[in-house]
């Protein structure tokens, strides 16, 4: 993997100098045109091996190119409010917008290193790290993303050589033994780091590794590289991704997993008042509990409008602390959501530990609106399911209990219940013209939601089907999934 | 993951005859369209529980097609040929060409099984077994091929039906243990399954959950799954896929690996015979030797033009038992090649264990000349590195040997060759104006060169750069080399 890096890469003050007043020119230029275009984000990733002068390139770029647009995300230990979330959750804070340009340094390799056997993990750690990392590129490529990973190389002479001299800068010494380790272990590293550029080059983001003894050539091989990645996106701008096999057809009898839910279910008032208030007080205590600190909890409201979501999520929110609770309503997004990927508006909402997030409509809408509206293409749809499913196991896997819940209502109720919001005075800003149309497509959201539940309910993750044609028996139905999932965690 | 597949799903004989017969025609007209245009390749993959089926649907799907144009591969046991190779070698031998339905029942998902938990695998086996079948069908998808995936459900009581009706017919008692104990184990297996379907689902190859309890229901469902996929290929070609990141430039200096090379290394005659008889002995006994029968040499050869690749594979083979050793001279793909993917034309050479096969020029010809000569575009050649890695991998996966070469000469010894090949009437056929067209190239193809080694030279497949300006030291090195890395490995 290092072989042409290995050789001596030199490059001579004059020739530096010349060509770097050229280059700068012509990165400002196109980080110009990136701006004006705002089409797609540039993401940098700065990895390699220590001592190769990862800081040195960023400090580098930043002076080339207008620091103003370019956002740094230096991933060292986490800070105490990264360190309560999903370890992606950093990642996507700092991914930069449309018109942007990332520069990440460390990134995701630096955590996956950690996980080889060398770096202190367990058996097929690493591999399974690699793997979700080629996945979140792939996704990161798909959503417009320009990913640009250079790998600074180093040979061990000359890495015992910068080791040497960032030790005996003042302040530089901080992490001396670190380092010492990492040289002593130079020929172990080798096949580790092989592995990892191996397996995370991938056709929508390949690394460039970069010989990096010699700073000049070190950093106008990183400019050089940014330039020409740039400029050919600027220039060409890739085609529209069409869906390789997009064989999801409706079910012959058109039944979903929704066809399963009993609508008629029903608590009296009495019954519904009792085991309300057990449920809200079961919550209240589990939420409270010293356990909870170490865990968060986010709950995914979707379903039929007119189900009664908002008066559910009411129920629920006065049995919670208000200091650990926050509800997100999920509209149409931002100009701000939309210079980013898809997720990245749920992602900015995931809690720390001992916080609980409530979503009103979720990042199921790719799966469910926009695929039925037609506001992304079938390609973006169908590759959906695989990203969610990876953002909900990276919630799992960093503790997050998670739940969904869908509250079904049938057609008819449906229209008693819009006819209804249309008379009731208070009740007619719940009703829009849109709700009407969304009503004509009932079939096609049917389908969607089928899809939906089949290709995203897991053990660890799974979907409950509410019935809500009985408001009663859906917040009480809620609550109690809540608790029982709570109490499982626990 | 499979919530709708759960329900009941019925269809009555008079509505499955009206549908069948429709179905009937269009599936014949799409598979008329698809011989006419040869333009890709349909992959269909039934998988699922046992007793869900898979035969019986790949019966009717026969019976609905022009079944002279359909290729069925059951995968079960490996038959001898088969289980002497490479687990992957006879999912490569039964692809369909371009224009053909392939038919796979079981494939590599039965695999993937028997190697969780549940089936007898080690920790993180399972995983590490899908993250490579997603890349492989991610391949399969760039390559062309439509891959329509469907997996057939049962629910627990619908399996206990169908495995007792199995089980008591004449022959079909034969799985009756493995029957019962699967059965046993339902509750156990669904999460597996689930893992399964969730990890390779992607937008290139998604899955479709057939329910299959009702058998016209599923042949139907799985009858107009494959039709509507295929009708939307064949009325609409994808465009074609662009390059995400291209990053790869020249690095400054122009220098590669092969810098490193010493190329005025030379063996005097006398040094020269001793050593050549030498090694030869020695490979001759290594590949006679007893642990041999359970391994299998693969040597690659690549090279500049006139490095002497015939010569030193002539050296090599007098060494070696003829009936164990196949030279494969790789020229252009012939129509049968073309219509298959990249890689098919290497796969189907893959020695058995205990043979050995010699590569004069290989699967390097994608990063090679396909890409120095646009004979491929740049989202071919840029993903062809990974794809090489993995490929490679799965022969050293399975006790495959593999020597990957590359012979070096400079310019200007290659130039007095090329003349002097000229002048020796005996030499002549051996140069062609295409060889002095390359050489114009000389430059992009140095760069392929270096890119070729930095990309796909592990620790585990190492290319080995052999100086060839002398012909005595080239040999003697190639030898050399494949008698220490027989001897490392047996």
């Amino acid at each position: 993997m290092f072989e042409s890096a290995a050789q001596v890469h030199k490059i001579d003050k004059a020739t530096f100098k010349a060509e770097e007043a050229k280059l700068r020119e012509a990165l400002l230029d196109a980080q110009f045109d990136l701006i004006e275009q705002k089409r797609f984000a540039v993401l940098i990733v700065l990895a390699g091996i220590d001592g190769a002068g990862k800081s040195a390139a960023l400090a580098r770029l930043n002076e080339w190119l207008d620091p103003r647009h370019v956002e740094t995300a230096v991933i060292d230990e986490p800070s105490p409010e990264e360190a309560a979330r999903p370890p992606h959750w950093r990642y996507w804070r700092a991914l930069p917008a449309k018109g942007k340009i990332g520069i990440f340094v460390g990134s995701w390799y630096r955590e996956a290193f950690a996980g080889s056997a060398l770096g202190g993990g367990e058996e097929g750690q690493l591999e399974r790290a690699l793997a979700a990392i080629a996945r979140f590129e792939t996704m990161l490529a798909d959503e417009g993303l320009l990913v640009i990973k250079l790998w600074l190389h180093l040979s061990r002479a000359d890495q015992k050589k910068r080791l040497k001299e960032i030790d005996s800068i003042p302040g530089g010494g901080r992490h001396v033994v670190e380092h010492r380790w990492m040289h002593k272990n130079y020929e172990k590293l080798m096949p580790v780091m092989q592995n990892i550029v191996r397996l995370t080059s991938s056709g929508d983001a390949p690394w460039v590794v970069v010989p990096s003894a010699d700073e000049e050539y070190r950093d106008l091989m990183i400019g050089q590289t940014v330039l020409a990645a740039m400029r050919k996106r600027l220039d060409s701008p890739p085609p529209p991704k069409v869906a390789a096999a997009p064989v999801v057809v409706a079910g012959l009898d058109r039944k979903t997993a929704l066809d399963a839910l009993d609508l008629s279910a029903k608590l009296d008032k009495a019954r519904y008042e009792k085991e309300l208030a057990r449920y809200q007080l079961r919550l209240a205590e589990l939420t409270d509990a010293k356990a909870f600190r170490d865990v968060a909890l986010v709950v995914a409201f979707e379903g039929t409008d007119a189900a009664g979501k908002g008066g559910t999520i009411r129920r629920l929110t006065c049995a919670l602390d208000p200091r650990k609770v926050k509800v997100y309503p999920i509209a149409a997004p931002t100009d701000e959501e939309k210079a980013q990927p898809y997720l990245w508006r749920f992602w900015r909402h995931i809690p720390a530990k001992g916080q609980i997030a409530i979503f009103d409509r979720t990042w199921y809408g790719r799966v469910l609106v926009e695929r039925v509206e037609g506001f992304c293409s079938e390609a973006d749809w169908l590759r959906a399911y695989a990203e969610i499913n990876d953002f909900e196991e990276q919630l799992l896997e960093s503790g997050v209990i998670l739940a969904k819940l869908w509250l079904a209502i049938g057609k008819d109720e449906q229209l008693r219940r819009f006819q209804d919001r249309e008379k009731v005075p208070y009740k007619r800003y719940k009703i829009t013209k849109e709700d009407w149309r969304n009503r004509e497509k009932w079939d096609a959201y049917t389908q969607a939601i089928g899809d939906m539940v089949d290709r995203t309910s897991t053990d660890r993750a799974p979907w409950t089907l509410v019935s809500s044609e009985d408001k009663n028996w859906a917040r009480v139905q809620v609550l109690k999934t809540l608790s029982d999932r709570l109490e499982a965690a626990l």
